[in-house]
């Protein structure tokens, strides 16, 4: 999906990534590496007792996750250094798949060879069901100065 | 630090957390669990080539490693639910300690006995830079809703 | 637990733990950081021919568990040092969610300005059932020594 | 099995390993350590609409657990050097369990104190049903060089 | 690589991929994984006296990690089938980094509607050593048969 | 080394393991399995300030390496189920190559067609120094009970 030089892109732009199913090893694995062990998403007896009856995944595991579900060109992605207006939506549970859709809402091209591509982030459930949407900010680099694709 | 009620805080209030290193193991990790696996943080002649001269942490990492190392109390949090104007303003390289600073930036008490903490929080390296900034919204209980802690 | 310094302790304190359920995956990650693929861990058909009739979590990976489950101040603690007539009771069973239950045992301040703490440390499961017993030493700074906490 | 003095083999000699249940966990493990995140292992929405109906373990998972259920003694494994005529014969789904057999298909002594020995390698389900055929070839010590075991 | 149908592939097509270097992490979560603990990967004075004089990675890891390096399109590849002539032609120490190499030696079009490609496999160093040369077998989805890309 | 049947052991009877090298991995990927994130281990910034120097592997991670070093029959061992005596002597740092030695302290046949091995476990560095000290017990099959081997 950041596989196209910076003019490349066009307002109003669509993708849609693959799926992955959210399983126990993922929170699991989560963490252990973030260190974050909330009960709500270890501890099942203490999650049967919440509002969600059952232990749901960290936020920004489904968000580490939707950067991975992103295909990203080496030659093309400077860095991806923005996130606005990010809301953690719904929860996503035990074997629930999700995907990324994203919508172009900004190109900007600039005088260094580069440029910012601005897009709002959706990452949905099977159900339909929204569980992050935010803005994220890429810098691009133009064609001119990239390397040929 | 999300460990009090909500009405507990106070405008300017600041923390500091305890420290970690990041590792080759952290990247390899994340990598793994993210499925992102862009050649600056996985491939060391690729990273050699660019300005960074070698391989950096993914920004998620770094972000994610900052919600382990916030102490929260489950009796008071309730959701992690926002993120506003967050860049990642410089690298986080292999063998650099990174840390989490906040400071209560809003507090708002709600009538359903819960309230938003809104934090601007920063990510520091040894050395004193900033490797992430940005704006953190957390829902927690007031002390009148909560079980006594 | 072992937050405060070691003065501050009474023989016959308790404290309780949060807890967290032990996972197919714990008992994997397990397996393969510590070399240890005994078939009653990690084979199902294997397993159901024995007395438990299903796979059960090793002993030390509780262990590991517990160690992680007890909130520790780096200021304060200098060093685990002992474990002491520990006993693996009953078996771990995946999805079981075990905490740790302590009780002080012994105080002992030494002219150094350290001192030991000796703690009875049961890890029990949801049921109330005991699946680890055991003494553990512990080697904490005395308030003359330490940092202000 | 790989614990003999080469010429200590003869033709048409058998081992049966221990077996391993495959489980959730190794297959997210081997996505994120291989970098394959093919749907048909990691996106259970996808897979119900092929012919397998689930998620399948990745053959090379899979071959990767027959080498590790595989013992090896180092005194006498030199390398394990080549792979031939391996074909992945059916699926191995999530809850099966796999064990290894063999055959000596060839016995080659050479000149330098080491020989080559060549295995016709199965893969099987609790079921009987071979995931894995294929011939493998080892280079092992001789007696006359190796240490003694 | 594995992008298109069957019938757009010619003999003698070249593809390279990314690269990705090998790190201790890779070792050990490989051991980790595949159960195979062997000295020459895990045990460093034991490496040290060895011809390599240090640990070097497990063939099966490399041969693992290349499948991930791989481009698949999940609309085109079946199934990844066989591997015929693989021979490990030369160590991969920790810090290498590792890319892919493939000509297509075979294009076989069926009457289902599918179709086997078989490419000449090699694992290629960054100083352009070959530590894996193989053949892989892959049967693909025909235009005909397939949804439109 | 536990691969025989009760009655054949006899006292003083010795073992010496393989070696294995402790890594940041094995302490980085402890940490997230334990939950134990005590900056000894995991902090470089802090470690420095210590008596060590540098980061310690947890006791913990040790002992439980230790217990996959030791062979281990299944046909024999009935369970491990008791560590008295335990003292973590002194730290183990990355890189550092441990293994076990064994001697047998006290056989104890029973009625049941069980008995058990009473042992003096010493983990041991590359050096000779002694990391940890303890006795072991394990319950194990006597051969009137178990499966001929």
């Amino acid at each position: 999906m950041f596989t196209k030089y910076v003019e490349e892109y066009e307002m109003g732009e669509l993708w849609r990534s693959r799926g992955r199913t959210i399983t126990e090893t993922d929170i699991i694995l989560f963490a252990g590496l973030s260190g974050d062990w909330h009960p709500l998403h270890t501890d099942q007896e203490f999650a049967k007792e919440t509002m969600f009856q059952q232990r749901i995944a960290h936020g920004t595991l489904i968000l580490s996750v939707a950067t991975g579900l992103i295909q990203m060109d080496p030659n093309v992605v400077v860095a991806f250094y923005g996130i606005d207006h990010l809301r953690f939506t719904a929860p996503t549970f035990i074997g629930d798949t999700v995907h990324v859709e994203m919508e172009v809402t900004d190109v900007l091209s600039r005088e260094d060879g580069k440029g910012v591509l601005t897009v709002r982030q959706q990452v949905k459930k099977q159900s339909g069901e929204t569980v992050i949407v935010g803005t994220i900010r890429v810098l691009l680099n133009s064609r001119k100065e990239g390397a040929p694709l």
